[in-house]
């Protein structure tokens, strides 16, 4: 795409109502627009990244069998009512046409709905297990939304259900989708700590979470310094300096986290709320036992560049990253035709070589476009000027100091070779 | 996909609480789930047409150079009084936390969030034209919710907005996107009337929608035989029997018909609202001319329903069904372990093939699959039977009576022929 064409624009000064580094550096690159307090609007570019992650996401949830689907977000005040889940704080309620009473209340998570969704379509064990999952809109009144995309109150947020005949056959699903979670970070460049944790509102028993140690997180866990053994400091009776109590011999360090996804498992709490019953092989009837498992995807998002920059920008993880290459023309200012149709061949080719590339052909300055690139952060830099000679342009990665000069054969070799996801 | 593994099932009995043939249809092919009126969830099958109607409104939007975005759905009353839109009937107010007066209206549309953004970036003629669109929820309170997906309380809407620096740059834009829009249509198989329609909420000119003739359309337009020049009854003058007035020779005719899209020349009106100004080549400061265009995503599948059905079930177009062909495994019971090898080899056949495929494995009679495989209406049916001889399938589109035999190859070369969009 060509940068002149992109309606968003970089900008110089950092948002003076953003105290978080994701959030300030995502507005000043273009990525997203902040509409009210944790409300935000994917730009161009931040669209581009979201597509990304849901990519791999959707990648990993139909690899355990998840089916795809998108519930609403208006949720009637009778499946909140059976769930006993109607009036909860964080949640948004809708009225209109001068409706006193609230019917409906908005997304905030969709046990009730896609409960009532399987009991229309569950009577025997046969129909089981089976899973569903969506990426869809979530809101919540968070009082505290200072976070940028980690605590939104509009947010993107991948959910998964699922639906089994028993207690172990939700047990094995569960660990599949664990390692489909572990999968899905580790593609996404973060490193997620498996963590045990308290049932928050969903379950009484014990439940995990991928926590990502990062000082913006809001969580604190104790983790093993060796095996990664965590607990959340919620549910741990751990202390700094413990030994490991899976016996692994490393010590237990307590760090801020921030939660990148969670599993829960449900029992039966839900299928006995929306009478979601089997029968089971011995035609006795049994409620059917449930998992929930969401990735909050902006969330995803605001963790990547938290973890991922320095002083001049944001560094994307290729997997991540709105494009896979900057294409910088310098020296085709408006007096240089020849140096325009130089860099206007090299975007060419590298379109032709399959490459996403975004291509800055503006009349700036080349120290300007230099300080985008890095703002901007997309993991390959590519300076296209007559002066390299011909068929030459010169390569940066985006995380390292020294730049090179090379052919555009070897270079479409060196930006495949390192950028496989 | 195996059929047998889908979670959503088909229903012989029509749901009591629809009155409209394509929620009727939709919901017993397992397509959609209905929550309240006019507030549906979508099921894998009904996602997926979703997703081939989105892809082809995204393909033309970016034909047009139309950047994708994706927008808030909590709008800050602070937009909405701006524009003096925040006090309308048909919108939806959220609350949250105990607050007595609602902060956010649910978006019914986007203007103001658009503008607004639009702002933050316009300052130079230079930075003019652009467009940028968004597939998204919107929400509002339809006293009557009874035609299915075609008038929702919540549903998908593409919404485009574009930015010019004079009227005639709109009014060319204005044109591309009516031709945009004329080829989407056409390509899922609809024949869209170009209608002149008044301005509504959004702008006080003209405007224009595309409108199907069908009889569960709400509105009333005035058409020629002819030359199809057509009118809202809303602004038209016209009446049943006159001349053209385009002098084409034609006779006007009244049609019931559904609104699929519209198209607004909104001039400066939002411009105004959001201090929206771009200076000129001359260094004056002048209002930002916009127009907007939106379709219904899931009202066009409802309407392609009303369109495409007869008394067996759904008839979709190629584009927008599920699966390109649905292979149906007979003599496959649980006794017949031959059968199912050979349909089980069809199936991967078909899939290397590259033909998205439903697969129906499941252990029911013949008769129950030909009446599912009719009432969920993908365009071509293909029966796995080892009666039919080595390597030969028996094959009959939806919308013909007459199945034929054939070998695997002549059926992918056939499918293929037949299924271009």
């Amino acid at each position: 795409m060509r940068q002149s064409k992109l309606f968003s624009k970089t900008e110089r000064t950092p948002p003076k109502d953003e105290a978080a580094r994701n959030a300030e550096l995502l507005v000043r690159g273009g990525f997203i627009y902040k509409n009210s307090a944790g409300i935000y609007s994917y730009l161009p570019l931040g669209l581009r990244v979201i597509r990304n992650l849901s990519a791999i996401i959707r990648e990993e949830m139909d690899a355990v069998g998840g089916q795809e689907v998108l519930m609403s977000a208006l949720h009637d005040k009778k499946y909140l009512t059976a769930s006993g889940r109607w009036d909860v704080d964080v949640v948004y309620k809708a009225t209109a046409g001068g409706e006193r009473e609230p019917h409906f209340n908005l997304s905030w998570t969709h046990e009730e709905i896609m409960s009532e969704v399987a009991a229309r379509y569950v009577s025997s064990y046969q129909d089981l297990p089976f899973a569903a999952y969506q990426i869809q809109t979530k809101f919540r009144h968070e009082p505290r939304a200072k976070s940028g995309l980690i605590r939104g109150r509009e947010f993107l947020m991948k959910d998964l259900y699922s639906f089994h005949a028993t207690e172990e056959d939700l047990r094995a699903y569960y660990a599949k989708v664990g390692d489909a979670y572990r999968r899905i970070f580790e593609r996404c460049g973060l490193h997620a700590i498996y963590t045990l944790a308290a049932g928050g509102d969903f379950t009484a028993g014990n439940t995990h979470e991928f926590q990502v140690i990062a000082p913006i997180g809001e969580d604190t866990i104790f983790v093993c310094g060796s095996c990664e053994y965590a607990e959340n400091e919620e549910v741990s009776k751990l202390a700094e300096g413990d030994s490991c109590p899976t016996k692994c011999g490393g010590v237990i360090r307590r760090e801020k986290a921030v939660e990148v996804g969670n599993i829960f498992p449900l029992g039966t709490k839900y299928a006995e709320a929306f009478n979601l019953k089997f029968t089971d092989r011995d035609s006795s009837q049994k409620f059917v036992v449930m998992g929930s498992y969401g990735i909050g995807v902006s969330r995803l998002m605001g963790v990547i560049v938290e973890m991922f920059n320095d002083e001049a920008g944001i560094r994307w993880p290729a997997a991540a990253a709105p494009f896979r290459a900057h294409l910088l023309a310098l020296g085709g200012g408006a007096g240089d035709e020849a140096a325009r149709k130089h860099a206007d061949a090299v975007y060419e080719y590298l379109q032709r070589s399959g490459i996403e590339v975004l291509y800055d052909d503006r009349d700036a300055s080349a120290g300007q476009k230099f300080a985008d690139a890095d703002l901007i952060g997309i993991p390959w830099r590519i300076v296209a000027s007559p002066k390299l000679g011909d068929g030459a342009v010169e390569v940066k990665a985006r995380d390292t100091k020294e730049a090179k000069t090379v052919s555009l054969k070897e270079l479409i070799v060196e930006i495949k070779e390192h950028s496989k996801v």
